[in-house]
């Protein structure tokens, strides 16, 4: 599994510094301290501060343990419009039951989204008690919404940042991954309906040759696996693969299936 | 999407209270009564302390805020023995580069298993500084590894909690929502991730009994087989004939190749 590599060349791949996080009249310096901690661990460094009610502050840098870097290179400011600047897509984090027009996303949708993209984004994180206001959402583009339970819906500010730096972090391994994993496969095609169709019955012919059937199902058997071959996409390389292998087995049992 | 209805039926088909969270010798109390709040924001609630250094403790009552409840429910045992008895599933959680022997699965893939299954599964997190013992992970079946970035892994306990159950959380609305769309299919869940992995050895083994290897790149048919396997959702029927097939191949070949 590819997000346990620890090659650096995958982290740098991830170009998860144009990511910005931004809080918005944090009550508590502990959760900023929190908040930078939580980035850091899952590769964000980029901290804005919108009207803090105190900071710097020793709790924030208590709370940071190995991330004060961040609370040294945070940039404060007095209106949101400033920490948004040069981004090309604003996420505002929401409550679930605010009155809103525009679609709202879960955390997985908004960072798979993000991470299709390759310019600055700001994702902004409202007050403690009071989340963001209705005129600092009109600034946002889209809704992220953290799904919690219906009866407790008290979710710490530096949780939140967690959990949405952990699905940017997951998007951008997986989507890096991608990316590694197809250089070349242009070169390898989706296999054709007939390439299919023929590791179809290879497939079947084998199985009978070693004696694989359930015996009352038959027709069960195949059916599924046409379901199975149908619905995942097959490439050239992998039907290859497969058809190589029942190949040796026809070989090594010395008879041919066809 | 269905993790923002509030309908209460949805919570009580979670069935979250079968989930066990389980901290052993907690340091600090602030990070129990943040992980007691991080819990019951996704709907967990059975809270278990083996050998918390000091505990009940105002820091954790604070930490809290309105989840004092399951501080309040907690149990304390001074044996992680004792506090996942009658759980049929214990994940340990660990560190990245821990030398290890069984699968370790990633968060998601972890809450994916333990959805599809309904009894008391227990969830083990470690000493914020040291983690979990070789002799306590030997008692989990399974391990969890939470990504980081490779140069700063310093993920708060209670930041930990709330991934695993923010990660619980998803999986449960997901497979609550698969139910109620498709009736019938629950006959036939997804294969799990040890399903695949299995799957995967046995492949490969029966690969190399019959002599099927492309000789000049080994690597690269391991990779392309394991990619194929985790690109598609295989169901547990799936893996069972393509097993049952591997199964048959040996027999006829008169050897068993794992």
């Amino acid at each position: 599994m590819n997000y346990f590599s620890e090659e650096l060349d995958i982290e740098a791949g991830l170009k998860l510094s144009r990511l910005r996080i931004v809080l918005v009249g944090t009550s508590h310096p502990g959760n900023i301290g929190a908040a930078a901690r939580a980035m850091k661990v899952m590769g964000l460094d980029q901290l804005h501060l919108v009207n803090p009610v105190r900071f710097p502050a020793m709790e924030a840098t208590a709370r940071a343990v190995g991330a004060s870097d961040l609370l040294d290179g945070a940039e404060v400011h007095s209106e949101l419009e400033q920490s948004i600047e040069g981004c090309s897509l604003v996420y505002g984090t929401t409550a679930r039951n605010r009155q809103i027009n525009w679609p709202i996303l879960s955390p997985r949708d908004a960072a798979l989204e993000i991470a299709q993209t390759e310019t600055p984004v700001a994702i902004v994180f409202g007050r403690e008690q009071a989340g963001l206001s209705n005129s600092e959402l009109d600034l946002c583009q889209r809704s992220i919404c953290i799904p919690t339970q219906s009866q407790f819906k008290s979710l710490n500010l530096s949780q939140a940042v967690q959990i949405m730096a952990y699905e940017l972090r997951m998007a951008h391994l997986s989507s890096e991954s991608q990316k590694q994993s197809s250089i070349g496969q242009e070169k390898d095609p989706l296999a054709t309906a007939s390439e299919t169709q023929l590791l179809r019955t290879h497939l079947l012919a084998v199985m009978a040759l070693v004696g694989y059937y359930d015996p009352s199902y038959p027709k069960l058997l195949e059916r599924r696996i046409g379901r199975y071959l149908n619905s995942t996409n097959l490439r050239h390389s992998e039907v290859q693969i497969v058809r190589g292998f029942l190949a040796a087995i026809e070989q090594r049992l010395g008879s041919s299936a066809l």
